[in-house]
């Protein structure tokens, strides 16, 4: 049995959304169990909340506080010491859950994840990472998004490892190729971290220790060039959230122009079943959950504005992580490439024939 | 005679592409001219350069270098001098053209015009500005898009008050509002630098010199919630990318879902009218030219990968902005605003009394 934590508090709309959102996802995981964390009295005005309370694969853990969209992270780590999100994942470090999702506030999730569940070694900052679709028919995982917003390149050279571990372990594959995302292909584009993770990046690729594929620009993370994009989080962010926008647009134009006029309305109906399945194949909502790479337990963040079919998909993410074990997955393989890492922090990533001094060759994309 | 200096070299298919477009714009213009400026041989190569060559408003200009893609930007600045990019912005410092347009290396346009036509007063770097469509009907300018990856808050407060006389010249808006990209909302979000800009703009708001909405995200580009949007020229141009890469994959998408069966086929002949008119509308290709702002002198870069159609439309808006007179309306709102830009530059943004001491009230966004 599986059993994930939910900050039942966080996001845009708490309970009005996670409450529904695990009612659902209990009924379609007879495998699954979750801990619902929230404060009574809130969660209790849910018309659905007795559902829950009563289901036999739910427990209801009370919780006094709530981390809010505006708390500062100190506030939220040092004052709210018994928030929704913040009980949500000492479950997990107590082992009560495999995983803990949350849509609150990003900063603060991160920060008090870090704070309870401690990183994994060689791991300075741990990183947001998801998938979007791309036009080659699969997904592109890119990280972080918004977790760090100042990155050394070593930052950087940390994050390729980490999305890569994280492909290779759900993506089942050997050699999962990482982009890094500059404003050109060329080298000699970009900020000088750019340039220095470049270099790392591009030393550890030729001792065979990573899949890097080079520069790749923002619109390679749609087409597809590579398995992973690595950039900052404020840059991930501005373009995770501008793609959000830009789908929202798109499909705001669409449904304008089916509406214009009789003659476009019959078209419409014509195409509605066209439409709807383009609808669900741009459908964000479709790719939320966001895993919290780079910690001693898994977490996923939900979007903030969830709905109830957004959440859900958050929870099930959760859920599939834990069952595949995403956890100590992701663990063997950064710790395969530890001295990778430690060459990277000392600015000088190994060269081939340093590996292999290590007894026996491990990198971290052939595990 | 409005006359306009293309860098016919310039961008992934040079002449091929620049040549037909100057073409197709002579004849749709007829009371502008061209200097075309390029290689001969290579020029001479191309079908429709005849009919260009003898056509009574298109000079044709000999240089003897190209600048290539990726070319270092000192390569481009000091190495090739007789470039067909150096001189066809040479042409608009000698008042021959009154703007240019190339397609080529933006980091060489960037450094060659600012070389050739110098900065405006008050501004350290000039800043690469387009136009995005908005889901308000209308379009959001957004810069800098690329010409400077590392900025400081002074930059960015030069980029709000480029950004705001730009709009006010060619929208005729008297107080457009000006948003700072970050990753929320709240003021406390950000880096240092983005902390320290918002409180530069806040300050020259509060004074009424400017008017500064606060921090945006990356989806209000698309949603229209602000006339600009100012960030550094990273985030700038991967936000641009990626915007374009959802595009082209949504794109796809629906030519994917339209073409899976008999059905469906039948289905896009019926919407055909609507199809046709939403890509229009969504064609990145018509947005096709971004000013270089903060010269002295009107030049804009066209996406290098432009086909014919897109390079036409980035001539277009050159000519507009050379007849309509933009390099003089921002120049005068610029110097306007030069009590701003001097007290941002000293870390300290004046506040509404100072502004006053000036003489008159000299708000940038109320000329």
């Amino acid at each position: 049995m599986i059993r994930i934590a939910v900050d039942a508090m966080g996001g845009d709309f708490g309970p009005s959304v996670t409450v529904p959102a695990s009612l659902a996802f209990l009924e379609s995981h007879p495998e699954a169990a979750l801990v619902l964390v929230g404060q009574p009295a809130v969660l209790a005005a849910q018309p659905q909340f007795s559902a829950l309370q009563s289901h036999p694969r739910c427990e209801v853990l009370a919780a006094t506080e709530v981390v809010t969209m505006d708390d500062p992270i100190e506030v939220a780590l040092r004052r709210k010491k018994d928030s929704s999100m913040r009980v949500a994942i000492t479950q997990v470090k107590d082992g009560v859950a495999q995983a803990a999702v949350s849509a609150g506030n990003t900063g603060a999730l991160m920060a008090i994840a870090r704070y309870v569940l401690k990183t994994l070694e060689g791991i300075d900052r741990p990183a947001i990472a998801t998938q979007l679709p791309n036009a080659a028919g699969g997904a592109t995982t890119v990280l972080d998004l918004g977790a760090n917003i100042d990155c050394t390149e070593d930052h950087l050279f940390q994050f390729a490892v980490m999305g890569s571990a994280l492909v290779s372990a759900i993506a089942n594959k050997a050699s999962p190729s990482v982009g890094l995302l500059n404003i050109g292909e060329e080298a000699i584009k970009g900020s000088e971290v750019i340039k220095k993770a470049g270099e790392l990046l591009r030393s550890a690729s030729n001792s065979g220790d990573l899949n890097f594929h080079g520069n790749v620009e923002g619109n390679d993370i749609f087409k597809g060039v590579v398995d992973i994009v690595v950039c900052d989080g404020f840059v991930g962010n501005v373009a995770l959230k501008a793609s959000e926008g830009l789908a929202s647009m798109i499909g705001g134009f669409i449904k304008a122009e089916f509406s214009r006029n009789i003659l476009t309305k019959i078209a419409a109906i014509v195409a509605y079943p066209v439409l709807t399945a383009f609808k669900n194949r741009v459908d964000h909502r479709r790719y939320n959950g966001a895993a919290l790479l780079g910690l001693r337990g898994l977490v996923f963040k939900s979007h903030g504005s969830a709905d109830i079919f957004a959440f859900e998909r958050a929870l099930n993410r959760a859920y599939d992580a834990a069952r595949n074990n995403l956890l100590d997955r992701v663990r063997e393989r950064i710790a395969h490439a530890a001295p990778l890492l430690a060459k990277a922090a000392t600015g000088q990533a190994p060269v081939a024939s340093e590996t292999a001094q290590s007894g026996e060759p491990t990198p971290l994309i052939h595990p």
